[in-house]
């Protein structure tokens, strides 16, 4: 594990210089972000990042500017030495967890990345400040790790996020794009348990009643996944009507957006029949645990 | 000269692997971000960053986000033609002039870099928007020239600045750590008249008896410099009074702030003798001129 950017580089470097590149010469770096407190679903980032790279690099720094409550922050599990111990088993060449300070030497950053109209949608509308946080931190961890041109070893950068936060992922793809930085940035597929429910960290708060309730989440995606694949009208509010029979879960958003900009889709509340792609969202509350999962449709 | 973002990459690979690096085997790429309509002060920057790097990169972007007045921008000298010629005789390995479609492919950006408290000062009080939007391209202009670590070429990397756009300079070091760029920012001294007058592009709209007034701005800057230089307490405001002596000239600000954070310094009204190190900012109006200049003192 390593503390500073300073001996970040340096593993980097040597990373790099002592790899065999696979394919065509050319190595590979792959940077997995996390705030630490590893679950399956970070396990399988790691994984598929591992096989996908020369060099590993997975980063836990949980990031204060991406709370927007500090008693959330302060109580954010803390984890690190487990983390580290579940990172060497699934090979990370590299462990980054730096201190506050090395992130944020000044205290908070002067200058803001501002996420727009997309940051304030949906979770951002529930945890204000949160995107341009999250954002301020991963524009800085794409750089941390980005190979350097000076070394002179040919290599290739990508970076990887989970599908299960897809706001997020829409994000960072679009911040990537509009300030062109030169990173691919791949994603990689929610993980569910055998009956349905998206893996998260928080699904430890249910009982096993609301885990049983909670499943209309998967229900519900999964038939307007299977009406789009048919290429026929979604009827969503139809759909979204399978909340109301669960009393345990109170739906916040069920909404089919483009996945570029996250506009809403018309397809909504017509009769057309699907033929596109689009983004289906949702977030729901299960007592006072808050449960989001999206689809992807048409692809 | 090259228009696309793909050409560019083309050309700094040829440029690098072509390159006969001077120093140590690195080689070393320089940028030097410009709007055109080049005049002396730009030549200078583009002849430092020529003999301190193999490989020069010029840019040419009417970047219309920073204009916080449309007739402004649409009004705004645009001498292509003459500005490539210029650059080939300076000896720019390669121009890069994309059009506002491929810098903005879907018109504004999405995802916005905030300058802050920084931006709202000085020039930025006088052009609301005017440094995001700056910080906008250069945040994508860093990242379009950045030297491929897929390459394989080792090359160190550098972006030239001027320091007569000095809140400019202090905000794009500002954003190059915050955000960890990698890239390191070099400025270029501010050329100036025999007699003192910072070279600009709109001193060709002043009248011989105004561009003699003019000086006054250069007179009072040195004054306070040989102050600083002996140690000797500043008096400000006593300096600021040389400009009441100019009924040609309007002076907006005088102010003496921090190189890293443009908060004003508290030599500004004190008899402590100057110690530390300051940077002195000016902007006045000369007829419908605004003319900005500034000198580091401490240094």
């Amino acid at each position: 594990m390593v503390r500073s950017a300073a001996e970040l580089s340096t593993a980097i470097q040597r990373a790099l210089e002592a790899s065999e590149p696979r394919a065509g010469g050319r190595a590979t770096l792959g940077l997995v972000p996390t705030m630490g407190a590893l679950h399956s679903g970070h396990a399988s980032l790691v994984s598929t990042a591992r096989a996908q790279n020369d060099v590993l690099v997975v980063s836990i720094f949980v990031n204060e500017l991406q709370f927007n409550d500090q008693t959330d922050f302060n109580r954010y599990p803390r984890t690190l030495d487990a983390d580290v111990e579940l990172l060497a088993r699934a090979g990370a060449d590299i462990v980054f967890a730096p201190e506050a300070t090395e992130v944020y030497p000044d205290g908070r950053p002067l200058i803001k990345i501002n996420s727009g109209d997309l940051g304030l949608k949906f979770e951002g509308a529930a945890r204000p400040g949160h995107f341009d946080g999250m954002l301020a931190v991963v524009a800085k961890l794409l750089h941390y790790v980005m190979p350097p041109a000076a070394l002179g070893v040919p290599t290739a950068y990508r970076a990887y996020f989970g599908q299960k936060d897809a706001q997020q992922l829409v994000l960072i793809k679009r911040m990537v794009a509009d300030l062109n930085y030169p990173v691919e940035i791949c994603s990689v597929p929610i993980i569910r348990s055998a009956e349905g429910l998206a893996l998260s960290s928080r699904n430890q708060f249910l009982t096993a009643e609301q885990a049983q309730a909670a499943l209309v989440i998967h229900r519900a995606l999964s038939l307007v996944r299977e009406r789009a694949d048919r290429h026929e009208p979604l009827y969503l509010e139809d759909v979204a009507g399978l909340f109301a029979m669960e009393p345990l879960v109170e739906l916040d958003y069920f909404e089919l957006v483009d996945p570029r900009t996250l506009q809403e889709l018309a397809f909504n509340c017509q009769d057309t029949p699907f033929t596109g792609q689009g983004l289906l969202l949702v977030a729901a509350k299960v007592g006072e645990v808050r449960l989001i999962d999206n689809m992807t449709l048409g692809y």
